[in-house]
C-alpha cells in the first residue's frame, strides 16, 4: 500500500465516499448524498430517468481512458439520453465496482470527471447518490435523472411523413477516434498500449477526444422540443441504425442524404458513440442553431432507412452483444 | 449454443431486452421501457432515488442464489431504501452486465425474481427502463425511484433525545442464513457447494430465505413516516452499525435493550441484510402495527450506540472493503 495513494481495498467505504464527495460538487437537491436516498426535485410533476453502463473491456481500456476521461464520459453518456427526451438534466446517481487494488487517485480522477462533464455539458446536474463495492471488474453505472419544466417528453415514435431529419453534435468522429485507438496505439499483439498525442494530428487528436470525451450539444435537446421537435433521440450506436430505430417507432421511413453528413459519410452513417441528437421537425420549421438538416421522414416504404435513395443495412452500427471484441487492456 | 436456452452472447441486445420486457410486467409509467429514457409521475413535485449494487463474489455466489433470488434481492434492497425515505417505490431502473456464456434462462428467471419482488414488496412499483452490456463480471445495479405522497421524507437526522427507537422486520436472520451457507454449503476448500434443504430444519429454512429472499415490511416506511417517525433508515449492515450512523447524524446517543432483540440478540446487533426498517419516534407515540420498541435516543453521550448501557463497537457490521473475504463460487 502506497501511504500517498492507498487502494481502496484498504480503505473503508465511508472513508472512499467522502473523498468522492468532496470532489463532485455541492448537492442541488433537497436530500443529496447520506441518507438512504436522495430526494430530488421535479415540479412539473413527472421526471425523466435512465441508466447506462460503462465496463472495463467491452466499453473501455484503462490503457486508453483516463479516469478523468471515464468519469466524463459515463456522466455524458448519461446526460445525454436525457436530453433527447428534451428534458434538463438533474441528478447523477453513481454506482461504481471497483477492483480492491483500484487506487485512490483513480476514484477521485473519475470524481472530477463525473463533475467537469456536469459542469460543461448539463450546468445544474450534480452527483446526488450511488454505490460503491468491490469487483474484479471495473463499472461504472451512471444513472440520470432529469426534468422537463412543463414539457411534453419528445419520444422516438412521433416523427411524421415530411418531417425534416436534422443533427445537433458530431457524427462518426468518435468512430474515428477508437480507429485512431485500435490502428495507433496496439502492439503486435493487439493489446492497447499507452496514447502518444506527439504522433497525432490535429484532427486525429480531436475525434480521439470525441472518443474519450464526448461532448455533445445536450442543452439543445430541450431548445429542440420547444422549437416542435416531433421526435428525438441520441445517436449513440450510429445514424442509420438509431434512425433505424426511430423509423420503426414513429412509422415512417427515414431518408438521409449522404452530402450532409461531411467529407467522412461511411463514418457519420455507421459510427456511433458520438451522441449526437437525432431529431425530427415540422416541415418550414425554422431549425434551432445548432442542428442541421440531414434528411426527410417519407410515409413508410419497406425499409427503416434509405441512405441517398437506397437501403441501407441498419445492423451496421454498434451492437455490444454482437460486435463485442472479448480483448481487454 | 443450446437450441433452447441460448448465451447471451448468441442473441442481440434487441432479443435480451424483449424477453426481459415479456417478463416484467407491464410499465405503469407515462414513458415506460424503449426510449431514451423513462418519464415517471412525481405528482408532489419530489422524487425519492436510490441505487446499489450487486456483484458476483462479494455479493453473491451463483452456487447459493438462483437468478429468480438474485432478481428479488437486487429489487428488495433498493425498495428497502426507498421507503426508509418514507417514500412509496414506483419504478427500478435496471442495469445488468453479464458474461457471454450466461443462458437466458438466467436472465428471464432473474426478471422473474425483480417482478415478485415488486409485486410483493412494493405493488405498483414496476421495472420501467435499464441497460444491458457485456462483463467478465455478473453485476446487477438497480436504481429505485419513490414518491412522497406530499410527506417530508424521513432522513436519518432527526431523531431527538427520549424518542422511542424502532424496528420493523427482522434482524440478524438474514446473517443466521449466511452463516448456513458458508457452514453447510461449502467443500473442503471452502468453496459453496449447491444447497440441499432436506439436510435443514424448518427455523434454518427460514434464515435461509431471508438472506437469499429478504422481504421486510416496506409499506410501513409511509406508515412510520405518517406517524410521525422522527428518522428512518434501513438496517443493511447491522443493527448497532446501522444505529450508529442514525445517531451520529442526529447528534444524539442510541439506547439498545438487548432483551428486546429476541433470543439470537448477538446476531441481531451486528447481522446485517435482513433490511429492516429502523425508526424513532417521539415519547409517547403509538407505534404503529409491525413496529416494535428496541430502545431509546438519549441525549449524546460520547458514544453513538449503548448496548445494555455499555459501548458496542460499531464497526461489528458488513463493510463491502473492509471485509469482503476473496472467494467466489
Amino acid at each position: 500500500m502506497s501511504e500517498t495513494d492507498p487502494c481502496v481495498g484498504d480503505l473503508s467505504e465511508g472513508a472512499i465516499l467522502r473523498r468522492i464527495l468532496d470532489r463532485v460538487g455541492a448537492s442541488r437537491a433537497e436530500v443529496g448524498p447520506g441518507d438512504d436516498a436522495a430526494v430530488l426535485s421535479a415540479p412539473d410533476g413527472r421526471v425523466v430517468a435512465t441508466v447506462d453502463t460503462l465496463v472495463h473491456g467491452p466499453d473501455f481500456r484503462l490503457a486508453w481512458s483516463s479516469a478523468f476521461d471515464l468519469g466524463w464520459k459515463a456522466a455524458a453518456v448519461n446526460l445525454a439520453d436525457v436530453a433527447a427526451m428534451g428534458a434538463r438534466p438533474t441528478a447523477l446517481l453513481v454506482a461504481l465496482a471497483m477492483p480492491e487494488e483500484t487506487r485512490l487517485s483513480f476514484v477521485e480522477g473519475l470524481a472530477d470527471g463525473l463533475r467537469a462533464a456536469c459542469d460543461e455539458l448539463a450546468p445544474g446536474c450534480a452527483v446526488e447518490g450511488g454505490d460503491l463495492t468491490v469487483s474484479d471488474t471495473l463499472t461504472i453505472a451512471v444513472t440520470a435523472l432529469g426534468v422537463l419544466d412543463g414539457r411534453a417528453p419528445v419520444l422516438r415514435s412521433g416523427a411524421r411523413p415530411g418531417d425534416v431529419v436534422a443533427v445537433a453534435g458530431t457524427l462518426g468522429r468518435a468512430a474515428r477516434g477508437l480507429g485512431i485507438l485500435f490502428s495507433r496505439f496496439t502492439d503486435a499483439a493487439g493489446s492497447p498500449t499507452a496514447i502518444d498525442e506527439t504522433v497525432l494530428g490535429a484532427a486525429e487528436r480531436a475525434d480521439l477526444a470525441v472518443q474519450l470525451r464526448p461532448s455533445p450539444p445536450l442543452p439543445l435537446g430541450p431548445v429542440a422540443a420547444d422549437a416542435g421537435a416531433t421526435a428525438m433521440m441520441d445517436v449513440s450506436d450510429g445514424l442509420v441504425l438509431d434512425a433505424s430505430r426511430l423509423a420503426a417507432a414513429s412509422g415512417i421511413t427515414v431518408r438521409i442524404d449522404s452530402s450532409a453528413l461531411g467529407a467522412d459519410a461511411a463514418a457519420a452513417l455507421s459510427g456511433g458513440e458520438d451522441h449526437a441528437l437525432l431529431a425530427t421537425f415540422p416541415a418550414g420549421t425554422p431549425l434551432p442553431d445548432g442542428f442541421r438538416r440531414v434528411g426527410e421522414a417519407v410515409a413508410r416504404a419497406g425499409h427503416d432507412v434509405l441512405v441517398d435513395g437506397h437501403p441501407h443495412d441498419g445492423t451496421a452500427g454498434w451492437d455490444p452483444y454482437r460486435d463485442w471484441d472479448a480483448g481487454r487492456g
